[in-house]
């Protein structure tokens, strides 16, 4: 058997998920409870992050194996976007239970569909380019599952940012390939500059782009360890998935279950068990946390003060020696003049004004607004 | 005959000439063709510029010795803002020909008249705040106008602007009053920040406040000197504007008249001439040049970056740890979040974003419109 084939046979047996949960605070006002971050197009292209995600795993799952876990409020829409989503590959969720869950019962209903079934897990709102990496990279990561690896997929980092999270790599693993594949040593959180610059400098950090790769059963094992509980719960849900009970069961347990990160029920607790191994990808990458992540996808990085970066179909924008990102929803005119790296989002019911430093704070006002009123706005 | 006889029987002369041209372009998206400043409420009181300009002249000329100059098309508006102007003495204008046009034809209809009419000119955009001390000041400017003087108001600086103009001050004039009169030398453009701390150092500049007392006689005497056709076609018109002719004399003569400023036919070569006078007043005075300006008059001048000043009747501002002004006209929502001095205007139609220390450059966007497309918006 050579490498080739067992690498194609892992790839017949990977479904991608995709959670679709997450408003994404930091985008308000463009982002709302009704409009969260993975139905907006954030890139100019037309297309919703959710969409462009599930034509990036396309050419890598057939329509039958790729998954969305998503708000009950949500399905519709997703709906819309995806005419081709399989009504069995849907999971609606009555109230959101964080990453495990989502996850957690995929993996179950796949696990039971095929035992050697490998699920792998890709945020529905962030953005990449380069598809032929992005593809090698899953290919790599589900050879690597299919072993019984979990894997996750580390970006290398083209500057020392201080606003994504980082996988920190041990050994080359050539027992699972013979490149690009790292033992994870541990994963470390957001850095601030001078420990980023070092990250960088090491070679031995990647972006923790947040994908995870495994087989369906390891990684549910893997959560068994420290919640014996919850994984009882999601097999329970999935073995009667497909059934008529199927809805009154998970409308019993679906409340009851722990509402937790999957970083804290697998990924950390495998790789400090050396379970978790890494492939380490060059593709482009970018989870579009806050305008600034915005501005900069739109003007290719050219980096601060250089640009006026425009999102929205209709967009007038007048500007007048002005560099930042202008987003608008409306047919008014935008006139900016002398403002460096400013952020304006002009929606019908809400103008925002910041600056790509301060991009990150608009979440601060976002809660504000939850607990102080403004709620509607939300 | 003692001096307050005097005084009283010199305001008693006094017809109080308001010119309200100017369409205020640093101010734009508020301002407009068909809203020009004159006609905005930039305090926040409910009244009009022009209106509150009214209103102060009120206590020192009756109803029937206020005129106002202004363009054929805000006929109307002002008529709105000042139910109690007189038709006679509304003289509009089939096109914008500058202050000494303006001035001139309402001096020469006062001086017919009465030959000892005295004509003061106050801008109708600017904004006072201290009504005794500037009727004070108007009346020691009468008393002086009605010896034969030309006389300008001149504001003790509260600080060193580089946004006026400035008014040296030579000997003070005792032959003419006790105190705050004083000769003017010349008139001096907006300097810069040195030279603007130099001159409020030496206490002998004042802010040029463009306001211009004089016997209409004296005044259009001084400007035949240097542009005898038009005052000779200004007293043309004045001789025919009570009657049937009127109408059609002035639009015979109007469009033949130089567009020229009464700094240049009047103010400095009376300066030149030694026959200028200031009167030293202590008002508060601002001519409200762009959105820094506003702002500051909102925050009542406590500077850059510690508040943030807010101008619409239903404005909903949110901020955090932001400064500067919103203008809202619209029922939106404006939330701000770490923009420091940002002037933010929120119209129907238009939104600007620029920051105080940029906003005299709305202007040349405002050009740059004219020329390139985008007129309708101004």
């Amino acid at each position: 058997m050579t490498d080739s084939t067992v690498t194609s046979s892992a790839l017949d047996r990977l479904t991608c998920v995709i959670p679709a949960g997450g408003v994404g605070s930091r985008l308000w006002p463009l982002s709302r409870a009704n409009a969260p971050k993975f139905l907006l197009d954030l890139t100019g292209s037309g297309d919703s992050l959710l969409r462009a995600t599930w034509d990036r795993l396309r050419p890598i799952s057939p329509t039958d194996r790729i998954m969305v876990v998503t708000g009950n409020a949500h399905r519709e829409s997703v709906q819309v976007q995806l005419p081709e989503l399989q009504t069995n590959n849907l999971i609606t969720e009555s109230e959101p239970k964080d990453s495990s869950a989502a996850i957690g019962l995929a993996a179950a209903i796949l696990e039971l569909r095929d035992p050697d079934a490998i699920i792998g897990s890709f945020a529905a709102d962030h953005v990449i380019r380069g598809d032929v990496l992005f593809r090698r990279a899953v290919t790599a990561a589900a050879h690597a599952a299919d072993q019984g690896s979990i894997v996750t997929i580390g970006i290398h980092p083209s500057h020392p940012s201080t606003g994504f999270g980082y996988i920190a790599c041990g050994p080359a693993r050539n027992d699972i390939a013979p490149f690009d594949v790292y033992s994870v040593t541990e994963f470390v959180e957001k850095p601030d500059q001078e420990r980023a610059e070092q990250y960088l400098e090491s070679g031995n950090y990647l972006w923790n782009a947040g994908m995870f790769i495994a087989r369906a059963t390891v990684l549910l094992d893997q959560m068994a360890e420290s919640r014996p509980e919850l994984v009882t719960a999601l097999r329970e849900m999935a073995a009667t998935w497909d059934t008529k009970k199927g809805a009154a069961v998970r409308e019993c347990l679906w409340p009851t279950l722990e509402k937790i990160a999957i970083d804290y029920t697998v990924a950390e607790p495998a790789a400090a068990a050396g379970k978790m191994v890494c492939v380490a990808a060059h593709f482009d990458w970018d989870d579009v946390g806050d305008f600034a992540s915005v501005a900069n996808l739109l003007t290719r990085g050219r980096g601060s003060g250089s640009d006026l970066a425009v999102l929205g179909d209709g967009a007038q924008v007048l500007s007048d020696a002005s560099s930042g990102i202008v987003v608008s929803e409306s047919d008014r005119l935008v006139a900016l003049v002398g403002v460096e790296d400013a952020v304006v989002v002009d929606t019908q019911d809400v103008l925002l004004v910041t600056t790509k430093s301060k991009a990150q704070d608009v979440k601060k006002l976002v809660e504000r607004m939850r607990v102080t009123g403004g709620g509607h706005l939300l």
